[in-house]
This record gives structure tokens, sequence and C-alpha cells, in this order.
């Protein structure tokens, strides 16, 4: 017997849980999948690199089109939204592009309708060129008001998009402002990184400006934005591009009964099932996961999440289906983010020490200053490495990144010392890697975990 | 009350756990290092990137000079060896340069005399123009040889010394053939993956010839090697550079009545004191290690150990002196390592199948091919991830990572799997860093953890 798998939203966690769960149940499944957009399976984290050229096309950035979907079997409907869920009786109102409503059923539904980008209600939020960048189409539009030559582009918010999107904008020959609400840039690290990510920033041309309160948007006789008013002053910007994070989008998710809970995240357990909705999951920016490191939920909207839970839905629905165990768990996050300015590298994971007090540890802090390579070695960078650990278990709790190219993946280490609870301890004696091209004899991450060490009274 | 720490051997290991002991024990303890040659503390694995051109000067690799060393205390004697131990005594007879003769009492003693290159009795092998290359010494002499241009180098061993110092003579102007007994290159790899290597190797316009059994060395009227032969062909050489490993330098520990084990190495706890000797302490390359995967004793000579063998003895020592506890340990290797061959970045860690199946796990190995950023983002390169992992506990074993820049950093992520008894299939779950410049979405690490939950049965 076939049942329907109907899937909203056509992006990294939709897209993947539909190709998992026909993959594994095959003709025990038809798998329907709703997308309002243009594109399926696409990655948004690289539409700052297509604005800035790295990338050529936008195309490149697909990774499969909705006709290789349907050769997999599965039923795209391209420019078709979800207009309304019925829980009850397991269908969902699908309105394409011309209007047309069909009431679809569904055994198993998954809700991956991914996140928005956050737009203040400030006086002129709504003039024309002022884009958030989430979806292939803002790309779009983005490149579009480029093409005009902007003289001067505003970015408000300084986290990972907006680094990017400044970057990107400098590349395209305009002058650019980055307008950042907390005291220093990259609110994510720790003000004094910050501070070395905004000279960096300074470095390609880039004003940056913290402290900065957007207080509305000035606009012109044609209703485009003219300028971006703070507390302090006015920029004059032609186009204004929004990175205030996202919000999850889940209206159409809230109005049908679904729970949420973290900045509107939907409520789902480690196999990505909605609680208390048998047969509805949901995957990617829509949901909340579990931090692992507060033990809280958490609304960490990133792709390499939606992949994971877009698997993990993906599988479970298929198990389900076929009366299987679903075998794999999404288990949760650290947080773990990495991006780049020019040539700095910046890399996140888990907690920095106001979490970490927030969550209950009682943390020490150790940084220290490395090169990226042993010191003598020709191209050696600095990079600083910032670890959190936990006074009472020594676990580490988190760590931060900062420096030249070949600094940023040494998060990943840390990121694994983290999953794994391991202590500093442990973490300064384990077997990386060594030779003087990558690293000093003591990876910095090591140097790290010894001073960490030797915050927690033990001389090494 | 004074007691006195003896240290035979003033590089990595020598020299960490005296610099350890005495900034510990301060003026409880004195310091005294013989070190036979000129240098102490220097990047002997920085030596093939002096010879190459990279590093300008010798003394660029010397991280702390004797003078440095004796600012902080310690009594350090350059060219001056240990001819004999007594244990029962607790005496060391010190030989300066000028043959002066000195008998030092210890209260503990530590042995750190290193390793050598290893010399097969072969007809002709103490020819002059025949190096190894261990000590600053052999890279002057080798960096002497090249400045008599020959035209002709035969490396032999195409391990990592092997490798790299082909890069360097042939950066050198020199032509290199390498000689290889395995049937292939790079033996540490699996073929398949030796053979890339041996294809960047040929790109650099080095000759590689596998399955060469090396016989013998032709020498000139002068004393100096001509040639190198081969069960089947003589190859010219006016430098010959032995890239066969080395093995423990212990003949004066053993001499004493100290116990080695596997290759020759000495047998040490993990606070590095030698079994059964109380006041003798052994670190770095003259000593066996815990191999974590094996369970089972290994010589694994490299500096990075040396140094945190050297970290350890010297806490313990200076615990000993001052009753406290010794708190660190060496928690052994996975045999992790990296190197690179021009561009192409070569890793690897843990066990590969068949050292696996020799340990009594019963193996399965995945082979992933992926990029070093996301495939569309320009600079990706090919890389490729071999993971070897256990059919019954699904832990992670092994790994060898090959391909270009950016590839080889990946060998740590698996070392920390490996480090905690990671499986594949937690592997694959796990929060790393992704942004287009660093990683496609999964990296490749992931992918190959994925790769192997397919091999063990799991449809990911």
């Amino acid at each position: 017997m076939t049942t329907r798998l109907l899937v909203i939203g056509g992006d990294a966690a939709g897209m993947t849980a539909a190709s998992t769960a026909k993959r594994l149940a095959m003709d025990a499944l038809e798998v329907v999948v709703l997308e309002r957009g243009s594109y399926t399976s696409y990655s948004a984290c690289g539409i700052p690199y297509w604005i800035a050229g790295d990338v050529d096309a936008r195309d490149d950035l697909v990774a499969r089109t909705p006709a290789a979907h349907r050769e997999n079997g599965i039923d795209v409907r391209m420019r078709t939204e979800a207009a309304s869920i019925d829980l009850a009786a397991r269908t969902v109102e699908a309105r394409d592009e011309h209007g047309h409503v069909e009431t679809l059923t569904y055994d198993n539904l998954v809700v991956a309708t991914g996140a928005e980008p956050l737009r203040p209600p400030l006086p002129g939020i709504e003039a024309e060129g002022i884009h958030g960048v989430q979806t292939l189409e803002d790309g779009e539009q983005v490149l579009a008001e480029l093409e005009r030559s902007p003289e001067h582009v505003v970015v408000v918010g300084s986290g990972y998009v907006g680094l990017e999107m400044a970057e990107a904008c400098v590349r395209r020959g305009a002058a650019v402002t980055v307008l950042e609400r907390s005291p220093s840039p990259m609110p994510l690290l720790d003000p004094d990184l910050g501070e070395r990510v905004a000279a960096a920033m300074r470095g390609l041309g880039i004003e940056v400006v913290a402290g900065a309160e957007v207080t509305g948007f000035r606009t012109g006789p044609d209703g485009r934005v003219t300028g971006v008013e703070t507390t302090d002053a006015t920029y004059d910007a032609e186009l204004v591009v929004l990175g205030l994070g996202v919000g999850a989008r889940t209206d159409l998710a809230v109005a049908a009964g679904l729970p949420t809970g973290a900045k509107g995240g939907l409520l789902v357990d480690d196999r990505q099932q909605v609680e208390g909705h048998e047969a509805v999951w949901a995957a990617g920016d829509c949901v909340v996961t579990l931090d692992r490191l507060t033990g809280q939920p958490i609304h960490l909207p990133l792709g390499t999440h939606a992949n994971k839970q877009g698997l993990v839905a993906g599988r479970a629905i298929a198990a389900a289906v076929m009366g299987a165990d679903a075998g794999l768990a999404f288990p949760g996050v650290l947080r773990t983010a990495i991006t780049k300015v020019c040539d700095l590298e910046i890399a996140v994971t888990g907690l920095r020490e106001d979490d970490a007090r927030a969550a209950g540890y009682d943390p020490v802090v150790a940084s220290i200053d490395s090169t990226t390579t042993a010191g003598y070695f020709p191209g050696a960078v600095d990079m600083t490495v910032r670890v959190v650990a936990d006074r009472v278990t020594r676990r580490l709790l988190g760590a931060q990144v900062v420096g030249g190219q070949g600094a940023g993946w040494r998060i990943d280490t840390l990121a694994m010392a983290l999953w794994t609870e391991m202590t500093v301890d442990d973490l300064a004696m384990t077997d990386l890697a060594y030779a003087p091209p990558f690293s000093s004899v003591w990876d910095p991450v090591q140097v790290a975990a010894r001073a960490a060490m030797r915050q927690l009274g033990t001389r090494v």
C-alpha cells in the first residue's frame, strides 16, 4: 500500500527529507513537495559569494533542480504555496502561481518552511531597496540593486550574513557602512575579538559603526530608501541589506495548531517529529533544537543542521511507513560556525563566558596568541584561540578562533572536544597532526587548552 | 634540600623535561643537561623546509638556545656526551669535546637520547655523501653537499622525511630519484592513495621507483658515493638521503641495564618513568609508547609526542621532588601524521585496514571523493577521505586523507573521533563548522562517516 508524504518547503531540510524517505521507502511512498519559490535544494549560505562574484552563476548554488528531484520519483510542485494545514483531516491546501487551490491529503507531513530575515517594524522598513538575504530570489533582487551601482550601501547588523554581504558589496564597488547595535561588531565574539574583525573590515574600506541603534529609514519621493537613521546620525543608502538574523517561518504551522518554542521554532523530538503530532515532522530553519551545552532548546537556523535534520526526518518517516526502527537521531548542536572577512577567519563553537555563566557553569577563560603554522614557516600568520572551561568539571565549554588563513579550521577540533565533553586536560594531550606547514608542535588548540589548565591551577 | 636532575639529550623531550621540572620545582632542583651536539630545543621536523629554502636560517629552527636555557637556571653542557650510566651508584660519566670526563651524580635521571636514521648494513653504506636527516648537524651536512650542486640525488625510502627531502632537493636544482621498496610509494597510505602521491611527486619532476630493493652503494675512488644499486638497476647519485625511518638511540641505556621493548625503545609507564627504575625517566624518540587503538606498545618517534612526554616527565619529577601528585599522564598515541608534496596534503591517523585486522578488529572501509570547500566555490580542489571502522562496535578505527590545499587538517577532526572512541554514526552527526569557503555542507569527514555507515548496513 502506498502512503503519501507531503513536504512543505523544497530547500535543504525539506528536499533532504523527501529524497531520503523516497530513496528508502521507494514505491511504498508517494512524495509530494510544495515549494513556493522557483528553486530547490540550493545553498543559501553561498548567496553572499555569488553576490561578491566569487561564484559565477546562481545555478552553481543549486545542488539539485526540480527536474532532478522528479527523476528520482518526487512530485515537486514549484511556485506552489501551502495555504493551510488541517491536522485533523490530514490535508493541506496548496495554491499554485495561477491561484488554483488543491486540497492534498497526507499520511505524513514535513514542515520545512525555513526562516525569513527579521524586519524590525521601524518607520520606512517597507521602502524599496531594503533587502534581507535568505532565498535565491533575495539574492537576485540584491544583485539587481547592485547593477544600479548604488553609491552607498548600508548593512544593518554584523553577524555572519552582515559581514559577508558587506564584503560582497564592497567588491561590487559600493561604499559600505555596517551599523551594529552592540558596542562591538560581530557580537557572536567577545568584544576584543570583534574589534579585530572590525579592523579587517576597515582594511577593506568598510565603515563600521558600533553602538548604532537604527531608528528608521529615510525614503525618497519614489518610495525608495535613501538613508538609514540612527539615534546619532543618518547614513546615506540607496541599498540597505538587513543582517539582523532570521526568524522561524511558522505562521502556517502555528495557525494549524502546531506547538512552538524558542523564537517561534516548532518543537520536535530527536527524530524531528513534532511534539504531540504523530504524523507531522519538521526540520531546518523552522524548528527548535537542543543546545547540547545548555541542555536548553535553541533556534539555530544553519544549513548544516537543516541537512542533518532532513536526513533524520526522512529516515524516520521511511521507517514508520515500513515498520522499521528509525535508527538515526538528531543529537543537537554546539553552535559551531565559521566565516571570513578578507583573509581573517572567524570561528566559534559552544559557549562564551557569559553564556556559560548563564547556563549555570562556573567558567574560566584562557586566550592565547599563536601562529597558523610553525612560527618559522613562511606564511605563518597570527591566530588567537580563546577557550572557556568549567571550573568544576574542567570540561571545555566553548571556543572562539580569529586569525589568518589556516586559523578557522581549528574550530572543528574544538567542536569535537565539546561534543565528547572532553576536559581541557585531555584536549591538551590528544594526538593531533603536526608538521611545520600546518601547525606548531603544540597545536594552538592545545596551547589554549594548557592555558586553561593553568587558569584551573595546573602548572603546565 | 636541593636534589639533582640529570638529563641526557637537549632536544625536544629532554629540554622540555628539564625546563618543566625546573620551572615547577625551582630552587629545590638543580638541573644539568648533557647535549652531545651544538644545538638545543630545535625543530627536527623543520629541517627539510630549511634545506628546501622555505626557512631561511638554521637558527630559525632553534626554539631556545643553550644560553636561554641557562638564563632559566639550567646547567646545559654542550658537546658533552654521556659515556655510561651506573644505575646502582646513580652516576653518569660525562665526556666533553676535549675528552675530559666527569662523573656526575643524580637523584633523578632523564634519558632523552632520541633516535638515529636507520642505516642498513649494505655494501658502501659508510661512503661519504650518504646522509640521514635527524639533527641540525645532519641538515648542515646535507646543505653542504647540495652546495656542491650534485647532479643526481637519490632518496632511499618514501616516508615523510623521504618525501620532504625529495621535494627539498628538487627545489635546490638536483635531479631526484626516490627508491621505495614497497610496491607503491608512501607505504603509510593504501597503495592507490600512495599512487596519488607518486603522481604529485612526478609532477615536480621527481623520479619515483617503487618495488626497488636497494642492495648497495657504488663509490668512486675518492670514497664518495656515485650511485645506488638495486636488484634491477643502478641509479647515479652524488648525494644519497636515507629516509628509511629512525631507530631509538638506546645503546647507552641498554648498556646500563634499562629495559627496552618495541624497536629497542625504552619501556616507560604513563608518567614516563622507566619500568622498574624509580629514579629514571625517559621521553621522546628513544621510548616506546602506547598505541591507543591496538593497546600494544609502539615506537613512534615524532616531535609532538616528544614534547608532550617531556612535559609529563618534567612534571612527574618535580612532583616527586616536592612530594606532590604527578597529575599529568601521557595517554598514548593514534599515529596521527601529516605532510605535503607540492600542494598535495597527506594525512593519516589510526589504523589502516590491514593494521585493524591484525589488531583483532573486523574492519570495513569506506572511501569518498569530495572537495576542500563547497564544490561551487572558487579554488575547490579534490580530496579523498578513507575511513576504517569496526563492524562490531561501529567505532572509527583510522583514516587517511589525501587532497589539495585544505584537505589535510580534516585529519584532526578524525583524530578527535578516534581519541574518544566515537562511532561513525556519531561522527556523521557532529556539529562541525560550515561555510562555503571552508567546507561542503556535509564536511568530507562526515560524508566519509556516512559512507562507512552504509558499509555497516545503515542506509543514509
